[in-house]
């Protein structure tokens, strides 16, 4: 098989870019590893003047991305524009349509569209890879589908944006405030054009719904994750973790439970010492647990250029040595639908409230605590503002369910300013 | 493709147990993911009568392993006897010959041969696959071989002996000795047959050798690798280690560089907070650092029946779904000679000696030292013993050539009693 794999790749953004570097710097190498060149044939983004620092000169130009889609002379359509409608959707749907395979790095894309693409994927006998779709670098996508294949995977976490764990794991070092990191993350250019995608957990919970679908042979199911951001979380929250051993991580975690699918993405605290409490500023880590393997924890740079290049490459790569694989691990049309449940398992959690300056304040939050069934394991209050001290709680194990009706009765109460803060605690 | 794939399996200890545990529990899911059926159809070891807590009615009986690679009925030939010689060699190469791919978990076999095997399965075209071999469950050889395709890869690391590692925090976290661990081990049944395997640092070069190949495109060269195992690490360098913000690590790590390839295998110095200073116990990991990716950090269990099963069902996986990659990531054929190099790059060395009771003692090592031009960055002395005091010295950065020249002089004087233990601090 000497033919060359030939590649149209639409968005020349910085992993574009990067790919490009990749398959000039790194010809021969990837020829003596594939068995066959890999060319560049067309490129396709919105300015084609603008100096990208990388020679395109030898690739045929494409404005729109559906044509480059659709070109005869390319085989692999090399998806890098993101979002998860308009060109990117077009495109991809144009490639499979015309017999192309399609690499993407667009999360979004595939969790909200993922179980139609793969479908239309196979009817035209094409595959969809995206191993840069999530945990950028790390070839999570690969070991999940292909080197634990023979595993019933029982849970699959992990510290997938790493913007959040970078504003967390600073938190603690510089003894700075959530919105003094988010002002940071601006300047770096670390954040999404809409910031929320990061700080809001969706971007993060886009990659747990893949994840999620290879795992457990689930069709995606974004919609079905509870996603909670790390907004609320302040420094007294980040001290007191500290100080019991704990850390907290924007934690993606899903089971299958009797019940049905549990997915969330969401702040929670992990032991300090655990491989996830460990992992500090932009690094991503993904922890998959299967029936055989017991546990592996995979580690590396969760986005960037040469990193997000270098899955994108790997993907690339296995189809030029032929590798067709369906696009969530086993055929589309044989995923089962995933029925949403919220965890059941009992755990503890950590509490925070703003207690008003009334007399019994406490004792009022305390009696309600206990009215729904949840037990204190360690309280601590301190004298803070003019009109409401910070209370720290630290539960013995409850259900969500439990939790979420002593909350009810907190917010109820004329004791407590604003919404109770509530993080789970993850043995992981 | 619904026809299915037939496995013959010889050796039936803790792992191909656990293989056949795998392929009868998870028949629909393997199926699922494969796209068709996987099934045992002949199995081989030395007593057909013992009882290994699982049904093996169903299949066919070979006493001679070899009798087993060449049946006409199995597809697959999946060796998971070990040695470098005998049986497994005999076998594999027969079933390579009669036109049956391989699995095997057999990283001496490789190590030393894999290079003939190589180019003996390229010859009849079939594939030998490994990914049990090197770091038990962690699917390693896939993320080397096929998910960082595109890096050019820099440096390959990793702690590969679970045992090793057990034996190192354990002495740590229990202030034993390494006699005592190594009698627990012993008794754990953590030891090979000859364990000088483990602790002499012979299996996890084995395994470096296996990595090297793949990463830097050379043949398997087992026997250019430094290798220095564990048994002269003492508590003092336990503790010593501790209080400078290090721990100890049988490491093995492998770089091509401007002299060539450089692969050790050796206790070395590495910082507490890295990933590799924080991994405790059996468990295994590697370290793959390439130009694109950066850093990648593999996690998991490095033994046992689950684990070591899940990777050769990872493996048997692949050949289900068509995968056919070169043993080594790329021809055999064009694997280049490996030239073996000492390390040249520049470390700081931790040394410990013991230094007998003479007057100026300390300052005829000290001048030893200087003359050979080696400078000292930190020193302390113990009173311990009636006839030695032990000596624990941390250089600044030094070559080893210097240092061996250094160590000579150490030697040569007469108050040192013994050789000098040097140990590497490794920047990881």
């Amino acid at each position: 098989m000497t033919q060359a794999l030939r590649l149209g790749i639409a968005g020349l953004g910085t992993v574009g870019v990067g790919v490009v570097r990749i398959v000039r710097r790194h010809a021969d190498l990837l020829q003596a590893r594939t068995g066959r060149p890999v060319e560049i044939v067309a490129v396709s983004a919105r300015d084609p003047n603008k100096d990208r620092g990388v020679s395109l000169s030898d690739y045929a130009w494409e404005t729109d991305p559906v044509a480059l889609a659709k070109r005869d002379d390319i085989d692999v359509f090399v998806e890098l524009m993101g979002g998860e409608n308009g060109p990117a959707k077009a495109s991809v749907e144009a490639a499979l349509a015309s017999g192309k395979d399609v690499v993407t790095a667009n999360k979004a894309l595939l969790a909200i569209h993922g179980q139609d693409l793969a479908e239309k994927a196979e009817a035209t006998g094409r595959v969809i890879r995206f191993e840069a779709a999530v945990a950028g670098g790390i070839p999570v996508i690969k070991s999940l589908t292909e080197g634990l294949a023979g595993n019933e995977i029982t849970r699959v976490m992990g510290v997938m944006n790493g913007t959040c764990n970078y504003i967390l794991t600073r938190m603690q070092s510089q003894e700075l405030g959530y919105n003094a990191l988010f002002e940071e993350c601006a300047q770096l250019g670390y954040l999404e054009a809409d910031p929320n995608l990061d700080v809001g957990g969706i971007d993060a919970a886009h990659k747990l719904a893949l994840l999620s679908s290879i795992a457990f042979g689930t069709k995606p199911n974004f919609d079905g994750i509870e996603i909670e951001g790390i907004q609320q979380i302040s420094l007294d929250d980040i001290h007191q973790a500290h100080d019991m051993g704990y850390r907290i991580k924007l934690l993606g975690l899903a089971q299958r439970t009797a019940r049905g699918l549990e997915q969330r993405m969401q702040p929670c605290l992990v032991p300090s010492n655990s491989p996830l409490g460990q992992l500090e500023g932009g690094t991503n880590m993904v922890v998959i647990e299967g029936d055989a393997v017991e546990q592996v924890v995979l580690r590396g740079p969760g986005a960037g250029e040469g990193p997000t290049a270098s899955a994108v490459m790997g993907d690339v790569c296995d189809l030029a040595r032929g590798l067709q694989i369906p696009t969530f691990g086993r055929p589309a049309t044989s995923l089962q639908e995933a029925t949403p449940a919220r965890t059941g398992l009992p755990a503890p959690y950590y509490l925070r409230l703003a207690l008003l300056d009334k007399p019994g304040a406490l004792a009022k939050v305390a009696a309600i605590l206990g009215d729904a069934g949840v037990s204190i394991d360690r309280m601590r209050q301190y004298a803070h503002s003019e009109t409401t001290a910070p209370v720290l709680i630290v539960t013995h194990k409850t259900t969500r369910a439990t939790l979420d009706h002593a909350l009810e009765g907190l917010r109820a109460t004329d004791v407590v300013s604003g919404d109770p803060v509530a993080l789970r605690i993850e043995q992981v």
